[in-house]
């Protein structure tokens, strides 16, 4: 019996340095340990990044007590990864591109090792990384690449405080590509793995037993009927349809853009669109800072804040910490879920 | 003096007859007419299609006396168009493709020729048509070929409940395209000629002196600096920068993904997105169906419904008409508008 929240162990990597990442990262921490009566309570967390950034940004916030009170409890820890060079809030730097991709390593690391059940990731800025040369384009990638997982799909969710808090789940076929390739990287196959993807995770790690998805068309009007684009005929309905011969819960293609209402998803657990901006334009509107971001497929738990790093308010105290929150219990949700469905096969 | 709502004539064209469009019309307008204190009271109308249909739909929604009563009032006429051939609710045939078109004539050729300040449309069946060979994309596309307008911008519009119910508007760089071949089509004399009639249109139909309009980016994340498209620096930003040589107050391209959030649309006016699911996906998912599509840039003033002609609801009763009483609203306001805009340089 391993699926009590006592001994859930989660990381966090802290992201850019000169972004919110370390910010919302000590805010989020501290509110969800102090909070009476969280589920989360008897989780133990480690946090990645480097120690003297951590102290530096707690003490410009103004909570260096509380987080020296966390560090002494025992129920955090830092896992010190030194940063290139000194970082000032706000100001990117090259040098510490490599800092930022050694932190998401330890924890990928201690997620195949044992040492965490799952990872929760702050934002980092992927241009600082590809400006060093290396080949960065976005964490959802990378991870796929360093767990060698052919096949990822990002999925964001959070509730809509608009339609009684309902969740809201949309996953993508695509990620961050250029609009213009986007249409060409859109497959039959890719699209029956995402959907096999989107229903394994949501059984195994959201407790859904038969999760029911519906699939967005590419084109405006989902094509209407190939007046407006062949790809849902020829692409995306071949997809449902071997899908649904494959016992998977889909529906589809619909328009994009009348989707997204409540008489079509009370009926859904997850929305798959074909591109980035498609599916989350809406989604962020409707969870309004609340989301988090989600990878489905990977060995590993992983969930993450669905913004940006927000440079302008680094050490200021004025970032919202909500979505970071939000991906802490996410996290731990879904090990805890996954720890079951372990002990349940074991 | 021409401006008062008393001389206002309108003509409704009520599209696909085995849609919801005549339905719509009846209801929407029987609403308008019979709501006390209504703004709009003193309007007439002229209702385009076939006489017989709309009997017909006034008797299947059990409305046949208030319709007549309408009728006998004086402040509602029919234009009578005749079908190709009888209507079943519900039934596409393409025999009245052609009659869908005639109807949509009259009220453009009223327009111009002073008969109608205004117009307003309920939803058609573009594949219908373009199945009876003629080519048509859409009645935006549509209006702006018969009145020889080069550049059109499709706007949609609505309250947001969930935000104090302000205002969001939407305007379409791309309409009806399939989206592989978006991001050719977008160009920066495109770009800077939509700014331009944006701007236009809603300092004279819209009474908003200095528009303030927010640009999306193409791509994903706006580009990222490039690492995820280039059109943003080579074509939308050179946009941006000239229409703001210009005199317009326009600001962008933000990652679409994030701009539709009270952060930033408190400050606008309108948001000007690249392509149809990328605008119009949060904007149905804000409104909740009670949007409205505006055409701007066009010789005449058009107000549409925001959605399509949901066949399956034609004749039922079941229609939300929320959107076509909103259309009809907005599109008596416009005309106001514009008359006394008229006057006030007369």
């Amino acid at each position: 019996m391993a699926a009590t929240a006592a001994s859930l162990r989660l990381a966090i990597t802290t992201g850019e340095p000169a972004g919110i990442g370390p910010d919302i990262t000590l805010q989020a921490l501290l509110a969800e340990m102090e909070a009476p009566g969280s589920a989360h309570h008897a989780c133990t967390y480690t946090v990645i990044g480097d120690r003297t950034l951590l102290a530096e940004r707690a003490a410009l916030l103004g909570i260096a007590p509380a987080w020296q009170r966390a560090l002494d409890s025992g129920r955090v820890a830092i896992a010190h990864v030194p940063l290139g060079v000194p970082c000032i809030p706000g100001q990117l730097d090259t040098q510490n591109g490599a800092y930022v991709l050694a932190v998401l390593d330890e924890a990928i690391d201690g997620c195949q090792h044992g040492r965490y059940h799952g990872m929760v990731t702050a934002p980092l800025q992927k241009s600082v990384i590809a400006d060093t040369g290396i080949a960065f384009t976005g964490h959802t990638e990378y991870l796929a690449e360093r767990t060698g997982t052919p096949h990822v799909v990002m999925m964001l969710a959070g509730p809509q405080p608009a339609h009684a808090n309902a969740m809201l789940r949309v996953a993508l076929a695509t990620t961050h590509l250029p609009l213009r390739a986007v249409a060409d990287a859109i497959t039959t196959p890719l699209l029956v793995d995402a959907l096999h993807i989107i229903a394994h995770d949501l059984r195994r790690r959201f407790g859904l037993p038969k999760p029911r998805i519906l699939v967005t068309g590419l084109n405006p009007h989902a094509g209407e009927q190939g007046h407006l684009g062949r790809e849902e005929i020829d692409v995306i309905i071949p997809a449902l349809q071997q899908a649904a011969a494959d016992g998977l819960d889909v529906r589809g293609p619909y328009p994009a853009d009348t989707l997204f209402q409540p008489r079509y998803l009370q009926d859904a657990d997850c929305v798959l669109a074909m591109y980035h901006d498609q599916g989350l334009a809406p989604l962020k509107y409707g969870t309004f800072g609340h989301g988090i971001n989600v990878t489905l497929g990977l060995p590993l738990i992983r969930t993450s804040v669905d913004h940006g790093t927000a440079l302008d308010l680094a050490g200021t105290g004025r970032a919202e910490y909500g979505s970071m929150r939000a991906a802490l219990q996410a996290a731990v949700d879904m090990a805890r879920c996954e720890l079951s469905a372990r002990d349940a096969t074991a």
